[in-house]
């Protein structure tokens, strides 16, 4: 079965696999953003409390990058995988058919490698101590604009529902990259942070939405692609998965807020209490 | 008369309806630009006289704020009620006919809920302390752009006319959405922030003028949606209301500025009018 | 001859008239760009010997800005004068014929209203002191945006190289408002100013380039509108158009930078000399 | 043989002319691209050493940039020449004919001589003391804004595969051209410029593939304009470029901080190393 096309398998077959090829890629995203998520949350309570607990969080941050990086090559390595099961021999352009092979498939394997860069950078940056650690950001925002302008030109010839699907996607990465592209340039705040894992949380939500509303696993019927109710009511889905993920944000941050609060004050009480409302003072007083 | 649609009212109550549909938002947008403006300019004016009377504004304008996020949310919800009249059941698909239900109606529902999220931040960001103040800024981003999103969205298959006028509605709430976006990364000033109310304010009264062409409330035939003239005309009608929210914009600031400064001279003249002074000529060196 | 259109008049009339009407903003356009050069390569140089002549600059750039209000202010009155003497009647809708009357004059009116109102905020400016002066800045931005904004919605159903050639002047336009813009939130240098005008001067000469184009004041034939080889070479053109404005600019700076050199070297030599190396060396420092 | 152009000359010759009329350019931004990046890690890596070795490094760096205007100078002039040898006569238009002469050519010549121009910026610059250094930013900037605006208006009238290059290319140029323009407003770091650098290589590389695609030198059959699976081919071939030039950034990289560290720890091993650290630790603290 030399070079064969997720094309010719039967329906089910197919429907599985492309399932699963969207199902995956919003697995990873959505762990990656409640990830990110808690550990941004965790570094804005530590940064509070700083001189209480310094050098100890500073060890353990960097370590938590390591890690963070091995799994995020990790994760890349295992799309790249599950592309090359269903599809053995890695050939770009078959000469006797004079065609392309597999084009869709190397398109994914293009947004995992550069997820891969990531990886590799995040780690690379925090065990050799000359690199810049706006390296990861930079890295980063080309992974999710090189995912972008692959899902962008992901659809040509296809039907209105399917473009229009990938186009939202295709925001919501591109609104991600776009905030830590301006990371790169302006020191940032917990806010701005928060904003870019509420958009990668937000695709890998909507990469599953893609999967039920292109190959819907039970089986039924597709959506009819050229009803435009249909672009209607994937626009309002798309802002509830955004209020949905804002909402757990939120959650996220009131159970990691308390956390951190719960287990300072066991230790320090009072020393924390006073320091919070001497920053928080100065805070507001920047704020307004 | 379950699932009703108000396509199937008489015209006249139809017209009125979506008339109030658009007059209602339009009202609140104008609210919520004038409150805005006030706010805005009475902390500039305060700041400027920061040391006379700085503990007493402070906690005033926690209160303020507090007391704006609840009246934020009454808004949402009077938004989110005034559709559910005309709109019994919330169904959101009629498996009957086989086809979704109302869908404008949750357009509108969606927006009214983002800015219901903004009136919860804002209440929440000054009662709990811990929580970063810019949150509010955040979601004042979030519910313009996802209301931009949606009124790009809502015009699929109409005609010229009404996609012309909300393309125009949605230049001025994305414009917003981007002040307040920007905002978030870089420290601004008073300019910045009267240029988002401005925007905000044109959105208002532009909400007016919508319904006024599309659905004119004298009863008159609505306008040609196909005359070019049309859209030249509401070009310039577009530029005339941004012309009168600026006028109306400085002549709040002329009596704001005044109030603050006949106030405060009965108290302690001679000292603010120093202050001001030396600060104003710090300020112009700046910007030289 | 109520309510007499362009449209209406001799060819050899409607091609003077139009010639003005580009003719007469382009001027003014290429007034204000080499003065606010001037000015801002001026302010640059006083910067630099900022303690030797501190005081007396201050007050003269004070009485600069009220003068260029006023001219501004002037200008725009012309500017619509203009419009007006071909125009008797100020009436925007002829309810016997029912349809707009001289809508595109109307758009001209619009334009010039917003730089009219660029030139107020200029003279409150600088003699209301609790005005802050960023307020200039803004409606600058305001003034190019809504310019950009008429003239992209001028052509709407005009033939294909009258619409390229108003494209080019809004993109000059527009890039002018977005560096004004940016100036509103981000403290800037020399050279972003020098680029704005740059744009300014750009949309002058190219106002003048479209007079030429559209109704050529020989009388020779008109450009073939849908020759791909004329929008081709109108490409290159305002190209070299950005060309000729940026090596004028550069003449400009090295004469001005002269005459401040030689006129201070004559009062205060030495100090002049070594204050410019100390900071000269700080900057470079930052630059590297 | 007047006036001649290159559409007459016969196949084969034709094809070499295009082919090195992209070759040339690529080649000359790969050359600028490994430049840059080289010495903007030089420039990082001299930075952290800066007390060690300032006096020495500065005057250096004064003579490459100078150096490095008049090559680019050269590169412009070069440019030119090579479509002046096939092009004889300076003329724009034939008025015989009444048409205009070898637009596409005058094309690449604007480009040249706004590249040409940056070099002029350049030398200026570090002759003449009393120039802003960010000027040569903003000519950069300049130029390569005008290159993605005249290859965006190259291919008016072509086919899809033709189109699409060049609008990859394009948006390769306007990326690198917004990051220059962003250096402009605020203070960046070695990051932020790396990945401008990267851009520029992507351009270079870019130009010598479509090269390849549009006149394939080996003589074999151009590809198919109108195949929708060579544009997707292209799509990830264009991510590919860019992971190669990120590879080879990271490989100049390890190369010169390997160079600059062995040759700096002969001559100061120990006070080096120290200061490292110390800047290291500052460092994170800020970017944490």
């Amino acid at each position: 079965m030399e070079g064969i096309s997720l094309y010719y398998l039967p329906y089910h077959v197919n429907v599985t696999i492309v399932f699963k090829g969207h199902a995956l890629p919003g697995t990873f995203f959505i762990i990656m953003g409640i990830w990110w998520t808690i550990k941004c949350i965790l570094k804005y309570a530590c940064k509070k409390h700083k001189r209480t607990s310094y050098l100890g969080s500073k060890a353990l941050f960097q370590r938590i990058e390591i890690f963070e990086g091995i799994v995020i090559i990790g994760m890349a390595i295992t799309g790249e995988w599950t592309i090359s099961v269903f599809w053995p021999h890695l050939a770009l352009y078959d000469y006797k058919e004079g065609q392309w092979v597999e084009l869709l498939s190397w398109h994914h394997f293009t947004m995992y490698f550069f997820f891969g860069l990531l990886g590799v950078a995040n780690v690379l940056c925090f065990i050799i101590n000359s690199l810049p650690t706006s390296l990861t950001k930079l890295m980063l925002s080309n992974a999710l604009f090189v995912e972008a302008f692959v899902m962008y030109n992901h659809t040509h010839g296809r039907e209105m529902l399917d473009i229009f699907v990938h186009q939202l996607l295709v925001l919501a990465v591109f609104v991600a990259g776009l905030i830590a592209f301006l990371e790169l340039f302006i020191r940032t705040n917990i806010t701005v942070e928060l904003l870019r894992t509420s958009c990668i949380l937000l695709q890998g939500s909507w990469f599953w939405q893609i999967g039920f509303v292109l190959y819907p696993p039970s089986g039924g019927p597709a959506w009819d692609a050229m009803d435009h109710d249909n672009i209607m009511f994937l626009t309002i889905c798309f802002c509830w998965h955004y209020a949905l993920n804002l909402i757990i944000i939120g959650m996220i941050y009131a159970f990691v807020a308390w956390l951190v609060k719960s287990r300072l004050q066991r230790f320090c009480p009072s020393e924390v209490g006073l320091l919070k409302n001497a920053e928080r003072e100065q805070e507001s007083e920047e704020e307004m």
